[in-house]
């Protein structure tokens, strides 16, 4: 029977084989801001040793599933429930390498057509069983955690099966696509007919289309070829009272668009069987670009300008202080970063800001552009670096989470979160939620090496996103994050940021919804979800159902 | 007191001294096509003779809002009560120039704060008074029309009041204004400055902010500048039980965008009484061009070029033969227009279809789009005219809207109507909206010329406005006015375009929104809105509450 593994190792990011190694410069930095880790050694328990609730879904509800689907495509096996049990966010990783999940979906079912998720779902309704929606299963921020609460079971509903490209209109450059597909294998098909989504978030690899959209994604070109939001033109999204099917439109001011209530909604109104999308032409270049800032200031001051200006650069990256001292331990030898730091003292830079930049296009205009953001560069003080530390960014920028992995390994704790703001509230925002990290964390005893970034350029402002490294408190890791994540979303809210630009909001992030947006607007939101999902079904106990405090 | 009369002359578009002639070209072009109109002459009756329900607001109710407001900032005198009566549609123009209005609102209130606002709407709802929040009146879908229904009473709230320009952000570009602010006030303010919103919908001189940002509307230079549903970054709504407040943020994935609910809400769910927008800088040129093309086909394969190739000209319109042949009729002299047609007999083309266009930014770089813009053009068979067209019709932008005053005095039914769609879909969807429009007119003996043009660009698609003359059914107007805007509105559902690209739904598009979207959204639009509005006070009989049919 047809029932596609998970693509992602079970315990940990994206499939085994491909953990870089922590570079001797990066775990001396570590070791000097966050101390000497105490040599311990956590790796991941045997698949057979984590310990789950019991399946326990009603025998009538199983049979009626496995008579709808075909009894293949019910799946309760412990390896199955455990892939399909949590996200990859730090929390989740402690707990699946610990073998310690405090749930689990009774059940991992595989519809194969839309009409049989709309089915699926209204029997899960009469049965009383919540659901959760799973792509790729990358959320980070406690998505796709199953509630079983006062339902009578929890199934997880895989759109594995709904993988199907199913139009490409090259006259109104979109694609219409079944929500399971895989980035690659979208990236694929477009491509081989001269057409990209340019969607390529840090999950690319593991990630799908109806989680994109699910979550309000935005991938790490979107500066040049615009968020997942911008890009939904259609969609249908199964819900247990039955489907809403929106037309493909450019645009309308047909009253509030029903498609920005769906995107974003992270599976609490129901799932997204298909969505059409806006796709680019591949560019015939893409050229690389690089400098060196004397602080975060001014590259902030050039992004600025150049996104305003609109030069718009397709990726554009400012790493702080910080990010790029640990960016040149990890990645350069130490030859090589000596000899790189000297050639910038020489220049007055002791304090080096890296931005990574590049320009796609038809050869001539790209070009142009980015001989026009070498002209702001260096008014903003900065000083050229050739293309090659973009080459090399975009080598590995789909690697940087397994380094994850291999620090929980090795008794350091890493979480990543992210923002955004208008350009007048990011310097102030970007110090803020660092020192704010950074205190919750010395409190501990535990202090962190906090390491920031600007990228996802708008006219009006950008985002922040933060990587933090600290010791693990030996089993307190998860209170040890909370106190983190804690702080660092609390200095979000007061600064004028979102809670969070591409991340998604999940059960994680619910806790600040209220304080971001109010509560009437979460009211409305439930109130609007009750239509769709009157008994409460749909991923329960995230978004505007999550909790009050992590 | 300040109780600022509206902008408005009582009975017709715009202020008085406007009035261009029809000229003999289109007149003899509407008469041939329409027949001759029976010399029937129908002017806009008196005011004093317009007759209006009494005004009957409960007196407690009537005390309670002159304590709030200040007794000069609630009127209820009749030339102000027929002034906020109703927008501008067609139907909305017949029935004030016969004078025969089936509902007024019994007061006009001016509250002068945000808080004032939120006050109001609390006593609004414990009285039981229907409200109709009030920009500048130039709705033309029935969006500001007052339905007293089982209310005690019913209100029209001006935001005349609500007219500061709170702040300029120049850093992150953007400007936080209140929603009573006319368009050429919030353009005077920020071209002081160096910037602009780019926002001229054709209502631009007598439409406020707010109206613009509660009507998801588009302005003529949408293509380069964008519709103002992205420019939103935040706003401040009232609703009868408390403020939605929402902060600027230029991009966010903290689940579905609340800001995207609320703009299009049509004051269905509160008033917006401020807004945060992106703006621009003015550009250092504004360069027009124009051509003809053989066909509408090839102008608008030229335009997805232009828009597809990133080339984005800022303005751009294609304009089918019958609007081209008309505009020449209006625009040009007899001898201009032999002139024009004779040189295009020469190269070609008997059945022209002329494109404006206009790219605004640097003056290398605006020069170098319309370069590339002339090599599409001209690979698409276009003939060159220079940009005196362009040029031309900017400067009569607004005041095409008098045509139709004055077209109604001479015995001519004027109607316009719009839509978009996907590039696949446009010129099916051009043909079969124009054919069914003919056919509904033809049936009733009143032959139609129905014209059309692209505008509003996407990569994906864009927008198709219609305006359509008839000769007045004398009598049976409203009853005409119908059967052409169902036919419309059929076709455009049926060809998969949207029942409104910028103009709203109001009354007059609310039967089709169902059928666009189905009926789950409208339940969910309803239960979003009975959570702001428990007592349904707000903008009742419009867009999830709408009729039927018409």
């Amino acid at each position: 029977m047809d029932t596609p593994q998970p693509r992602m190792r079970w315990w940990g990011w994206g499939e085994d084989g491909h953990d870089g190694p922590v570079k001797p410069g990066a775990k001396k930095m570590l070791n000097k801001v966050c101390g000497r880790s105490a040599g311990v050694v956590n790796p991941p328990i045997d698949l057979d040793d984590v310990q789950l609730p019991a399946p326990a879904l009603p025998p009538e509800a199983f049979a009626r599933i496995a008579e709808l689907l075909g009894a293949g495509h019910i799946r309760d096996d412990h390896a199955r429930r455990v892939s399909h049990s949590v996200g990859r966010s730090t929390p989740d990783l402690i707990r699946l390498r610990s073998g310690v999940l405090s749930s689990a979906p009774d059940a991992v079912l595989y519809p194969g057509t839309d009409a049989e998720v709309d089915e699926l779902l209204a029997i899960c309704q009469e049965e009383r069983i919540s659901v959760v929606p799973f792509g790729g299963g990358t959320s980070v921020v406690g998505g796709i955690e199953t509630v079983r609460g006062e339902f009578s079971g929890s199934v997880c509903i895989s759109l594995a099966r709904l993988d199907e490209v199913v139009d490409i209109d090259e006259e109104s450059l979109t694609v219409t696509v079944q929500a399971g597909v895989f980035g690659p294998d979208l990236e694929e098909r477009l491509q081989a007919v001269g057409f990209t989504l340019g969607h390529f978030p840090q999950s690319f690899e593991f990630s799908t289309v109806g989680g994109w959209v699910a979550t309000r994604s935005a991938g790490q070109q979107s500066t040049g070829y615009g968020r997942i939001d911008a890009k939904v033109l259609g969609l249908r999204c199964s819900t247990p009272t039955g489907p809403v099917e929106l037309r493909p439109s450019p645009a309308s001011a047909a009253g509030p668009d029903p498609r920005q209530l769906i995107v974003g909604s992270e599976g609490t109104l129901g799932i997204i069987t298909e969505v059409t999308l806006g796709i680019s032409r591949l560019p015939e270049v893409s050229l690389p670009d690089a400098w060196f800032f004397p602080d975060f200031h001014s590259g902030a001051a050039a992004l600025r300008e150049m996104e305003q200006t609109g030069l718009r650069p397709d990726i554009a990256r400012l790493s702080d202080v910080n990010e790029t001292a640990f960016g040149l331990a990890q990645l350069g030898s130490g030859v090589q970063r000596k000899g790189v730091l000297a050639v910038l003292r020489a220049r007055g830079i002791t304090t080096p800001c890296l931005l990574v930049l590049r320009y796609d296009g038809q050869r001539a205009s790209a070009r142009m552009r980015r001989a026009d953001g070498r002209d702001i560069a260096k008014r903003h003080k900065g000083v050229s670096v050739g293309g090659s530390p973009e080459t090399m960014w975009e080598k590995h920028r789909f690697s940087t989470p397994y380094l994850r992995d291999q620090l929980l390994t090795e008794g350091t704790l890493v979480d990543t979160l992210e923002t955004s703001a208008p350009w007048s509230a990011i310097e102030q925002l970007h110090d803020s939620i660092g020192q704010e990290i950074e205190e919750s964390l010395a409190k501990r005893g535990t202090p962190a090496l906090v390491l920031c970034h600007i990228s996802h350029l708008y006219s009006t402002g950008c985002s922040l996103y933060y990587t933090i490294f600290a010791r693990q408190e030996e089993g307190r890791e998860i209170a040890q994050w909370k106190a983190l994540k804690t702080a660092a979303s609390d200095a979000i809210i007061a600064g004028g940021g979102t809670i969070t630009h591409h991340h998604a909001t999940g059960r994680d992030h619910a806790p600040w919804i209220p304080r971001e947006t109010g509560e009437l607007w979460v009211r409305m939101l439930r109130a609007a979800k009750a239509e769709a999902d009157p008994v409460g079904i749909m991923n329960p106990g995230k978004l505007m159902n999550g909790p009050d405090q992590l």
